[in-house]
């Protein structure tokens, strides 16, 4: 799925910023893509950026409307139907991360037919993947892996490819999310695909490239987690990574959406490199990402030092701190 | 997915038994609901029960015809349609575990609207699962485990099942493949479901219980295999097993379909704890099967008599041996 830029962020009329996080994440990480934003009346969300109309979108030259925000279900509102017609009138794309498909609204369907504009819905995948085969493939991968769901694992792995961008590395954010597919116009969201082709598709993202070329692959889930442990196991077979990041969030008490506690970072690193050594023998630990966002300066400091002692990686705040001594660490892979 | 008996065995014209073998396993483990087989000219597969035309079918109060047969590629014979139109005029449901929809065939789907025959297919999901909880429920579940595909997961838990039926204890097969669906007809091909919802399907096909009520649950793929253990994590996780039993397959020298080694029956014990202890702390092993085909007798018994003493649990091949051990094993739990 290759999905065009630049892009008009749709907010629709959401109450609060949350509800708009998807298309807030996109600006953040992608600001030269997002050339407006398209907003209902009421709508409390604001990218900062600028207001422009559909006609205007398409005469800034935007491909594709992303649909940035969701409402309370993930389904979509009727009055955000009139939008998206008109935004498929004037020939844009229009992509969505919504629990049902664009093309199941009968007016919908009829205007990207009528316009031969793209209907995107990154929840589902329409690619045929093989299953996976676990062979090397060349080419350095790097894949963040997390204690717990929603822990800043996308966002790790897009840190790590602006820095190593930066220092003139080659280097691929590979998006495994639905975010994560709108940030990168690529990837497939990995859970979102029939369970028996998870390691597949995971392959199918992250091909074979150049021996000096990192794949910074999101990661899903975690190993630990009852709902969801089985993406995240596919994902790592799939990955074959070279080197991973634990992504940490330090306040938690219990997994999202379960009762079960956390795991230590430790019982992370030695499962995801005994599951992980199963396609790739030289898998390693090559530092720890806590999002430190609830804790003060000092006690953040103090905590990513323990760690970094403790555990004999680096260990920072991707977002508060940087990655400098993450890419540092991958220096001899 | 509930599929209703008696049945008729399609076995269609393929050209050999390994063609027919779900219709074939249909006919081991449930000969009460097989009340015949409908061959086309030329058929080399042989369930040696009544042949039945469609209409004797009807009369004998068959209620669906399973397609028990695959041609090379997994697709339904154009030939074959008209054999599935005639029993669906018959009034008889029809199921198969084929790659695409029988409704997605025009006459197909034409001639179930008109009688209101139904349509399975076992190998799509319709059903809306709910992602897995992980929360402890009650009842008492085996999960058969393996050191690859194709091992004898599904043979074991039914054996156990039939000899735990036998000793009038409360026990069910709960399937999660397509054919242990067709053999006792409902569950879940757990490996078309939606990534996301691995776990959960299971907790579904596996729910609470009386306290003393065994589920013996067909396990999937390997802990090991790179293609599929996604699909056997999420299974370990939402089957939360008191008891497994490793399923092995001795002669086999790499994992099905790819070039990787098979794990040790050791490897596999130690991940299956160290990962289903997650959702069930008191997990263990209680039984290892081997599936003795390729092996003299004498040679069979030996290496099942080392492995009993090697790993201090019963050791049988399910077929050739049974389970009595297997089940002797399970009192304490």
């Amino acid at each position: 799925m290759i999905i065009e830029h630049p892009y008009l962020i749709f907010l629709g009329d959401v109450p609060d910023a949350l509800a708009a996080k998807t298309g807030l994440g996109i600006v953040d990480w992608r600001p030269e893509w997002c050339l407006g934003q398209f907003r209902l009346d009421g709508c409390q969300a604001d990218a900062n950026i600028p207001e422009l109309s559909i006609a205007e979108a398409k005469e800034k030259g935007v491909k594709t409307m992303v649909v940035g925000a969701v409402n309370a279900g993930g389904v979509l509102p009727d009055h955000w139907v009139k939008p998206i017609v008109e935004a498929l009138d004037a020939g844009l794309n229009v992509a969505t991360g919504l629990h049902s498909r664009l093309s199941s609204i009968p007016e919908i369907k009829a205007a990207a037919e009528k316009s031969g504009a793209k209907l995107h819905d990154v929840r589902f995948s329409d690619e045929r993947f093989a299953t996976g085969k676990g062979d090397k493939r060349p080419g350095k991968r790097l894949l963040a892996v997390g204690t717990d769901c929603s822990v800043g694992k996308k966002y790790t792995a897009l840190a790590l490819e602006r820095e190593m961008r930066e220092r003139g590395m080659d280097a691929d954010f590979r998006a495994t999310g639905q975010t994560g597919v709108f940030i990168s116009g690529r990837g497939v969201a990995i859970d979102a695909v029939v369970a028996d082709f998870i390691s597949g598709a995971v392959e199918w993202i992250s091909p074979a490239a150049d021996p000096n070329h990192w794949d910074l692959i999101e990661g899903q889930g975690s190993l630990f987690h009852p709902s969801f442990a089985g993406v995240s196991l596919g994902l790592l077979h799939g990955a074959q990574p070279d080197a991973f990041v634990v992504c940490h969030e330090p306040t938690r008490t219990t997994m999202r959406g379960v009762k079960h506690p956390l795991p230590s970072i430790q019982e992370v690193i030695d499962m995801t490199i005994a599951l992980g050594s199963r396609t790739n023998p030289g898998i390693k630990c090559t530092g720890i990402a806590v999002n430190t966002a609830k804790l003060g300066e000092d006690e953040a400091r103090s905590m990513l030092a323990d760690l970094a002692r403790e555990y004999g990686v680096p260990a920072t705040d991707p977002i508060r701190f940087g990655v400098t001594e993450l890419v540092d660490a991958l220096a001899d892979i």
